[in-house]
C-alpha cells in the first residue's frame, strides 16, 4: 500500500512538473484491483505541502480505508471509471490551460496531427452538459458517469482514448497506472495548444485520414507496436 | 506590526513567484483591522531588493505610522477599499498580462468555466472609464472609488467578487488576507487567459448557467463548503 | 566513435533545454563521414535517463554497429538524408510546438522578417501528404525522401534551406554537425511563432524582398559573411 | 573603462534574464560621454560564454580603442544614435518575439494601456521599409538613420520615446544606461504582448486619451514625477 500511495504521490508531483495544475487544483489517483483499493490524492492540499502518507486509501464504494485526510472532492468521478473499466490502473484529472479551453469552448479536440495520434485513436470527445438535476444531486458521480458516456457514445474503448473533455470544465485522462495517465494529462495539454494554433492558421484543417491515424497509435500501441525498446 | 509586515512582504513576492508583475510593478497590502493599520509595499522598490522592514504602515488616512519609504503611489486606491469594504484583510493590484489586455479591451472577463466559477460568483466586471476630472484630481483615490461603483452596479459583494479590472488599466482584487489576494489575483490571470482562448476556439461561448456556476462557488465558498480539510 | 556519441548525446539534451520536446519526443543525430557512420538516439528512452552510451551507431543501410540499444524509430529518416544531403553531419527531429502547428495547418512559414532571413533563405516549406501506400509501407524511409522531394521542387540546397515541415507531422532540421541541426530546429521554432503572431496583427504580411532576404542570410551564411568572430 | 565594460555586460545579460534574445541575438552598449567612447558586446559570442573584458571600446566613428574582440555587426546603428540623441546613455537591440511581431507586421504599437504609457509617451512607432540602396549600402548605418527619421516623423524625443521597431526586423530600445535600455526592451516586450492580446479581444479599441497618457507617463517622467522613493 506504501507503494501505491507513493507512486500516486509522484503522479501528482507531475501534474506541477508538467505544469498543468495551480494551487490545489487537480488529483491523481491508482487502484490497486487485486485488493480492490483505491489510492486519492487528499482534497485541497497542496502540493509542496502534501506527503505521500497524506494519500487516502478508499474501496470501491468511497467507504475509507486507511488516512487522516478526506479525499479529493472528485473521488466519486475516480471510482465511477474504476468500476466501468477494469483495464485502468489510474486516473488524473487537471485544469490544464488549452484543455480547459477546449472543453470550456464545448469542441472536441481534432487528431489533426500525428503528435495527437501517437497517443488518442480519434479527436478527444467533449462531453453534453450535465443537465441541473445531475449538478444538484450526485455532482461528481454524474461526471464520471458522462465521461462513460462520452465514450460510448464515440464508439471508442478507454485504450483507445485516454481522454475526455468534460464540457465547462476539463480533462480527465487515465492510463494503466497513475503516471501513465498523467503522461496522458500533458499530452493532452500539448496536442491541445497544437490544435488551437493549428485551427489559427488554418480554419479549414482537417482530421487525420484513418491509415496515418492509425500508422501513428499502432507505432505505439497494441502488438505490432515498434517505438520504444521492447 | 513585524508579524504582518512578513505577511505583506510575502504576499508581494507570491506576485512574483506566480509572474503577475515585473521590475516594481504591482503590490499588496494588508490591514489590521483592530490597530486600523494598513501595511503596504514602498513605492517603486524592486521586489529582489525589498526586505520585510520596508514595508509601510500608513493609517485609514494615509498618514504614515511606521517605516523609512514613502509608500506605493496606489496606496489611496488600497485604503478606500478597506474603508468601505470591512470584510477585507488584504489587497492586491498587479499588471498581469492577461488581465490586462481584458482591462485594455474593457471586457468583462466571462464565468465561462469551472474554474472560473471556483473562485468568482459571475463574470469579472471592468469598471467605466475615469473622466478627466477624475484624473487628473485624487486619481488614486478615484481609482479605488470606481472599483466600489463597479461592484455596486453589478450587485456584487466582495466576497461575492474578489476582484475588479480598472479600465484601460489592469487588476485589483482582495481577500481575508494578503496571500488570499495574491491568489485571487494568479487565478484571475489563469482565468482570464483561459478564457481568452475559449472566445477564439468559439466566440459563441456563454457565461455558465446559475446552477453550474453555484454549485462550483458554493463547494469552496460559505457555510456548504466541501472542499478541502475543514 | 565516444566523441560523436557524447555529441549527439549533447545534441539531444539540447532539444530539452530548448523546450522542443517532451518525454521521448525528438531525435538528434550526427555522421562520421570518414568511417560512414551514424550515431543516433535510442528509441523511446527519455531524455533525462539517457546516457551517452546509449547513443547507437548503424552504417547508411541501418546496420547495427555498435550499441545495445534499438536506435530511433525515425532512424531510415536521418538515413536517407545522410545518403543524400553529403554535405550535412547533423540532423534534428523535433515536436516543437509552433512548427508542428504550421506543419498541421500544411503551411510553409514565410520568411516575414529579419530573424527567419538570417538562418533560412526563404519560406521553410511544407511537405506534401504522404500516401497511403508510402505510409503503409517504408513509412520512415518515405518522410526522407518527400523531405528531400520538397527541398527540390523549391529549388533549394540543403545549405540555404536547413529545415523542412513534413505535413501533418512536424520539423526536420540539419546543419554542419547536431549542434547546428539543434539550433536550426529552435530557431525554426522562434520563427513560426513569430510568423504565427505577425500574420495575426496583418493577415496580408508578406515575404521579404530578396534584397532585404539576401542581406541577412549572407551576413551570416557563405564567404562573404560578417557576422561572428571569424 | 572597466566600470563601464562590467555594466554592459550586465545589461547583455539582463536581455536573457527577461528571455527577450535567443543564442547570440541582441546586443546592448553604453557610452562615456566625457572620453567619447563607446562599449558595446563582441560579434556573435554567445551569452553564456561572454566575459565583462570582451567588451569593445569604439569611439563615435567606429575604430576600435579596445578590445580583442570584433564588436557587434549591429555596432554602426549605436553609433549614430550616440551621435544625434546626446541625451542617451545606452542602446538595446533584441529579437524579442512579441516586439518583432508588431515589427514585421509593420504596425506601431498602440498606446492601448496605462502599462504602456507608464514608460512610452504615444504609441511605439514602426519605420518606414529601408530601401534597396540603403540595405546594400551602409545598412547598420541605415537603420539608425531610419531610426531618427521616425522619431522625427512622429514629433518625438528620445526621452518621450524610448524605442522604435525597425520594419520587417526588430525593437531598438534606448536610455540613461545600459540598464535602463534594457528595461525598456523589457517592457517594450511585454507592452507588445499586451496590445496583441487586447487587439484579439477588441479590434476597436483605441489609443488612450492624451489626459490619461500623460498621468501616467509623468507619474513616472520629469519634474512632476512621484513614482518610487525619490
Amino acid at each position: 500500500m506504501n507503494r501505491l500511495k507513493q507512486l500516486v504521490y509522484e503522479a501528482n508531483l507531475d501534474l506541477v512538473r508538467h505544469k498543468l495544475v495551480l494551487f490545489t487544483w487537480g488529483n491523481a489517483s491508482a487502484m490497486d484491483r487485486e485488493r480492490g483499493w483505491v489510492v486519492i490524492k487528499p482534497s485541497g492540499v497542496s502540493y509542496n505541502e502534501m506527503t505521500p502518507e497524506q494519500m487516502v486509501v478508499v474501496d470501491l464504494d468511497g467507504k475509507i480505508i486507511d488516512g487522516n485526510c478526506k479525499p479529493s472532492s472528485d473521488t466519486a468521478t475516480h471510482l465511477v471509471l474504476y468500476r466501468h473499466f477494469p483495464e485502468i490502473g489510474g486516473v488524473v484529472h487537471t485544469h490544464s490551460t488549452y484543455a480547459v479551453a477546449w472543453a470550456q469552448a464545448r469542441r472536441a479536440i481534432p487528431n489533426i496531427g500525428t503528435t495527437h495520434a501517437d497517443y488518442f485513436r480519434g479527436p478527444v470527445p467533449v462531453s453534453r452538459d450535465l443537465t441541473e438535476a445531475e449538478i444538484n444531486g450526485e455532482y461528481e458521480l454524474e461526471t464520471g458517469r458522462v465521461i462513460i458516456e462520452t465514450l460510448k457514445l464515440n464508439g471508442l474503448t478507454p485504450d483507445e482514448m485516454s481522454g475526455v473533455l468534460v464540457a465547462h470544465h476539463g480533462p480527465f485522462t487515465w492510463g494503466a497506472d497513475p503516471g501513465d495517465a498523467a503522461v496522458n494529462a500533458a499530452v493532452l495539454e500539448e496536442t491541445a495548444k497544437m490544435a488551437y494554433l493549428t485551427l489559427s492558421l488554418n480554419p479549414q484543417a482537417k482530421n487525420l485520414d484513418a491509415f496515418l491515424l492509425n500508422k501513428h497509435f499502432l507505432r505505439k500501441h497494441g502488438n505490432s507496436a515498434y517505438y520504444g525498446q521492447n
